[in-house]
């Protein structure tokens, strides 16, 4: 395997989302434009936090369980909007369940719609304050990109598609994810909607990287 | 109270940091620099992170509870200080106690030599693996500043200077600082190295803040 991790000629930066989480919002509104700009090929790499947090002794978002972080968080991710130019809306419930969504996604493979699928789902939690693990939603959502939305919730709710969702979960814990957004290049992990343009960077220029 | 928080015509930075903390090093290294390149005040606020982790229920550092979280720290913390040319070896022993430290630097008042302390004691951790919890290695670390080392380090033992760092500690926390480094402009908190150069942007240029 290469030090980049892809299989191809390009250098690939795996994008590691959680549509629950506040801080993949602004990196998932970016990370293809940043990646087609490098060109690095990007992989979308939809994964559920709360496995992870469960296995940390949380039920709840961290922003919730620790509320200092929470309020930090609240203003933090207005400032990034308000530069990033992005609509924000405090949605009226947090955290969303964004498993239906991220089932979504794993059904899609690689349709061409699927970047935008992921930014009108972030969109519609985190803009429009609309509930995305609704069925309705959801559907809503890619009825706006023209396309059928009955056979892929169908195929969402497919043990194949839950068990490959499951298993992304695991081999994000197994490389080391604890958090999102993430992103890989190989061994190399990010974590952070901060640490997107170093990521794309590690992977666009191999020369520049620590020995 | 300005916007600004500062008390004088120029704008104030406040830079709270704790010693034990990792990202705290890189930030120690290149606040005064940055705040002196965009004339803001800079005011040195050392804390304790220790009461503030109690109050979350733990009992050592996250680095240290959440296994996965800290192996991602030690490495980033390794990209950061190469690309700021910080030299970096990890401490034998993590966290280290910045209790005296902390105390040395609310017993030196403003004194000249402070901010070179302030980074010598950084080093001393982050580079050198000393144990900065210790009185002779502070000593060692004043002499080599040229400060007589003996009164400063039994003024730190002062009820004073104790109730001092409690109180810096005590108001870190009413200003929803809930971990290092922190910047405030005001009532304005950023968290983390990566926020230092917005923190220094915000209060250096008040007409592009958010309203």
């Amino acid at each position: 395997m290469s030090r980049a991790g892809g299989d191809g000629m390009r250098p690939e930066l795996e994008f590691w989302f959680e549509f629950a989480s506040t801080y993949s919002y602004p990196a998932a509104m970016r990370v293809e434009g940043l990646c087609a700009a490098a060109d690095v090929r990007l992989r979308w790499r939809p994964f559920l936090l709360g496995p992870i947090f469960v296995a940390q002794g949380w039920n709840d978002s961290p922003f919730n369980i620790y509320p200092a972080k929470g309020r930090y968080m609240w203003r933090d991710l207005e400032r990034i909007c308000v530069r990033e130019r992005l609509p924000l809306r405090r949605p009226s419930q947090f955290p969303r369940n964004g498993l239906l969504a991220a089932r979504v996604v794993c059904a899609a493979g690689d349709a061409a719609w699927l970047p935008a699928f992921v930014r009108a789902v972030y969109q519609a939690n985190f803009a429009d304050d609309r509930d995305i693990a609704t069925p309705a939603v959801l559907a809503d959502v890619l009825m706006r990109l023209g396309v059928t939305a009955e056979p892929l919730l169908a195929a969402a709710q497919s043990t194949e598609v839950k068990q490959l969702l499951r298993a992304q979960t695991e081999e994000a814990i197994r490389r080391g994810v604890f958090g999102a957004p993430a992103f890989t290049v190989g061994e190399e992990l990010f974590w952070g909607n901060d640490r997107l343009t170093d990521a794309v960077a590690w992977a666009s220029a191999p020369a520049e990287r620590l020995g």
